[in-house]
């Protein structure tokens, strides 16, 4: 996605081999209209896959489903990092483990939000070793609903989430794919086309 | 504001005089055509304030002040409940206690995205005691910017957030305005207009 690639190497800072800061636009500041767009891309590149409710993590994944969910005029739904004292019973939960933050954290979803009728798209602003996703994924399938894809803004594909989801036969479809951020610089992927199996 | 006023008639569960629950389409499920009715109408109230920045706090008032930043084609910066190994330098903070959650965050922004000549509007989905919207009002004016207006989606009225915002001299616009949650019943207040001072 051409409009994101510009911003990301126009306000994206490199704070290491590892680290892409993006908070100018994205999981601090949020640009409003780029956050349309990406929702436009995703609804877009997920139409055909009769999907019935969208589910992503608080809070950098909201806004990217959101827009999503607006485009495919579908219920979004953000599973919590913490147990609220007001969304307490009949929980399904996961375990998600951050290496940026260096912390597991217990993901949370109401139970009666998903059916095994639904067919769910989970969006989410990043991945890198994938463990929210795979997290996501699992809050899915414990609802024994179904995996219809799983849309990413930006991909670290230096680091492996991608292929842990791939491999698990998941339909991945990330809007940037960061090849590497060495020497200061962001590198793009060639293949930014979708990764199915 | 109708369509939110019959949604929370409709699907808000009281769970005592105090707590409302709207988690099938406002802080766990969203409804996206009632967050961009939402949004459209901050716009609309707030369109003559000459606002240049919408600040919200993660995660539940992403969605609307989102909606309401597409509106008005303002970036949106969402404070943090907590410091980010990614986020850790040049930051204003304020202490805000949650009644809900009987904890007190530390919420954080990064002080690059305000400058003095900002006019901000504030958005969150709930006030019930003011602590959150008077810690975002702190941060703005930690950055010596100006604070023009407070957009709150659901006012519980009965509490006393609204009067410690006015009282102050802020402008305060709530979209339903709930007079009381008692015998498990929703009952609006009848002025839904404006309180300025």
């Amino acid at each position: 996605m051409e409009l994101l690639q510009k911003k990301i190497v126009d306000e994206g800072i490199v704070l290491s081999e590892d680290v892409l800061k993006v908070d100018s636009f994205l999981n601090h500041q949020m640009d409003p209209k780029l956050m349309q767009a990406v929702g436009k891309e995703f609804a877009s590149r997920f139409q055909d896959k009769k999907i019935t409710k969208i589910i992503t993590l608080e809070s950098s994944g909201i806004g990217p489903a959101l827009m999503t969910a607006l485009e495919l005029d579908l219920p979004l739904i953000f599973a919590r990092k913490r147990k609220s004292l007001t969304l307490n019973h009949d929980l399904i939960s996961a375990s998600v483990y951050s290496f940026t933050k260096q912390e597991t954290n217990e993901i949370t979803l109401s139970r009666k939000f998903l059916s095994k009728d639904d067919h769910v798209l989970i969006i989410d602003d990043f991945l890198a070793n994938g463990q929210a996703a795979l997290g996501l994924i699992e809050l899915v399938e414990q609802a024994e609903a179904t995996v219809s894809g799983i849309g990413i803004v930006i991909e670290k594909a230096f680091q492996q989430g991608g292929a842990l989801i791939t491999d698990k036969g998941y339909l991945l479809e990330s809007l940037a794919r960061i090849e590497s951020l060495r020497d200061g610089k962001v590198t793009f992927a060639k293949s930014e086309s979708k990764q199915t199996i």
